[in-house]
């Protein structure tokens, strides 16, 4: 399914409002930036419009295009075109948001059956397999997707790849206790064993680049190893599985078989992706 | 292979020495535990005589069996019977006593690889898979002994059973986000559905008794959920791969297909059981 750019620029058509949300200091910037976030904003909204029905649990992304499927949750309870939605979100800062636009929210802990969640990826293979967690939220984005009846993931095209790992390192939080020998156990996995740098993440846990000399700290209390690979990953589902059966591993950012469709801004328009 | 129990007095001959370690109220509460406390000498000696020789890396497990295997190494140390000797302890507790031994202690993060662990166990099943973690201390035994060429159980008859589950619930440690979910997804699992009955540990990480209002706390900053079963676990070994795989679960204390050889304190001597 492919929808005409021309096609979408009606629901692009309040863009402008929202450069003020962002200050930016150039013209030539704020241009390149505001056409980026209108792509955002379709796929964000298109995934509301099309999946999310009145009386239905939903769950909230974090991130700059999960920031749009919110809004647009809000803006349809506020004109009454959606009803009776429950709303769990992925972080603080989408939880913030989300009160701020008076979405009615719960947690796992009440509700734990999702109908549908909504959420951008790091990356997407040809299997819709994903690398999540640049951002350092893996644990609560994968706790509350995989509950979920259909997870619809919202990226730009620069999000697709022909495999997962070299173009975004896979992310996975572990507990700080002899984290060195926990990253020595994961590099020596089969699936990762001379394919992969595992690098600890310093600084803030919301950036897989060196802004610290600390270990980063995740909200669990855990620290980040980033696996940098050069060759695509062969297998993701099953390194996966080795890496989340290592002792002192909480949790990776590979989302593999979690994808009902993936839904893609590119320069010629949106198109859908359906898991087969 | 059986040891009759007069030809282990030898080793027994200096149990009146630890009475005055634990102070007890009466003549005959002391009789009794000292009784127990030299069968748990006894094979926490004969772990370290039949298996821990110079130069090794040897894990040192927790508890009051446990105990005596560290002192063993300790003594042995001291009179020149082993050498260089590097021990990995599973706790801050046998941390202390091996120092107060002059034992010299390195971490995985510098050694990944130990030759041998030895520890005490909750439960033993038949096929010598484990309980362990009535003590809270799961995560660190199983990250040192998982990593052992050999692993040497060290227990008293009371603890054998036919069947894991029953006798000795199963802990879980999980992370607190979202733990009554977790509890929930872990209580849904094939092999848990309908069989078991999740209770989250209160009061003290170290006591599977309720001494407390709050959640107990482990070292690693997350809860415990012990598993209370009424049959014999079937197959422990899938049930671990599919607690171990639940979002939310850092680790839990089945410890399947790990050990080497299980060697028993029984009112008719010590006896040894070795994996097939």
């Amino acid at each position: 399914m492919r929808i005409s750019f021309a096609s979408t620029l009606l629901l692009a058509s309040t863009a402008s409002a929202f450069t003020h949300i962002h200050s930016r200091p150039t013209f030539s910037t704020r241009i390149m930036a505001t056409s980026q976030d209108e792509l955002k904003k379709l796929v964000g909204y298109k995934a509301v419009d099309d999946y999310v029905k009145s009386g239905m649990v939903v769950g909230l992304g974090t991130g700059s295009t999960a920031y749009y499927a919110v809004e647009r949750v809000g803006e349809k309870l506020k004109s009454g075109e959606l009803k009776d939605i429950l709303a769990i979100p992925t972080s603080v800062r989408t939880k913030e948001q989300a009160e701020s636009l008076g979405i009615p929210l719960v947690t796992l802990d009440t509700h734990s059956k999702l109908d549908v969640a909504i959420d951008g990826a790091d990356e997407v293979d040809p299997e819709l397999n994903l690398t999540k967690g640049g951002g350092g939220a893996l644990f609560r984005e994968k706790i509350v997707e995989v509950c979920a009846d259909k997870f619809i993931v919202i990226v730009d095209e620069s999000k697709l790849c022909d495999g997962l790992g070299p173009g975004f390192p896979i992310p996975v939080e572990i507990v700080p206790f002899c984290h060195e020998h926990t990253m020595r156990m994961i590099g020596n996995l089969p699936s990762c064993k001379g394919k992969c740098k595992p690098v600890l993440r310093l600084g803030s846990a919301a950036n897989n680049k060196v802004d610290g000399d600390e270990p980063a700290v995740t909200d669990n209390g855990n620290y980040i190893v980033d696996l940098h690979f050069e060759e695509p990953i062969k297998d993701p589902t099953t390194m996966g599985k080795e890496i989340k059966n290592v002792v002192g591993v909480v949790e990776h950012g590979l989302f593999c078989g979690m994808s009902t469709a993936v839904i893609i801004a590119g320069s010629d328009g949106i198109s859908v992706k359906e898991a087969k």
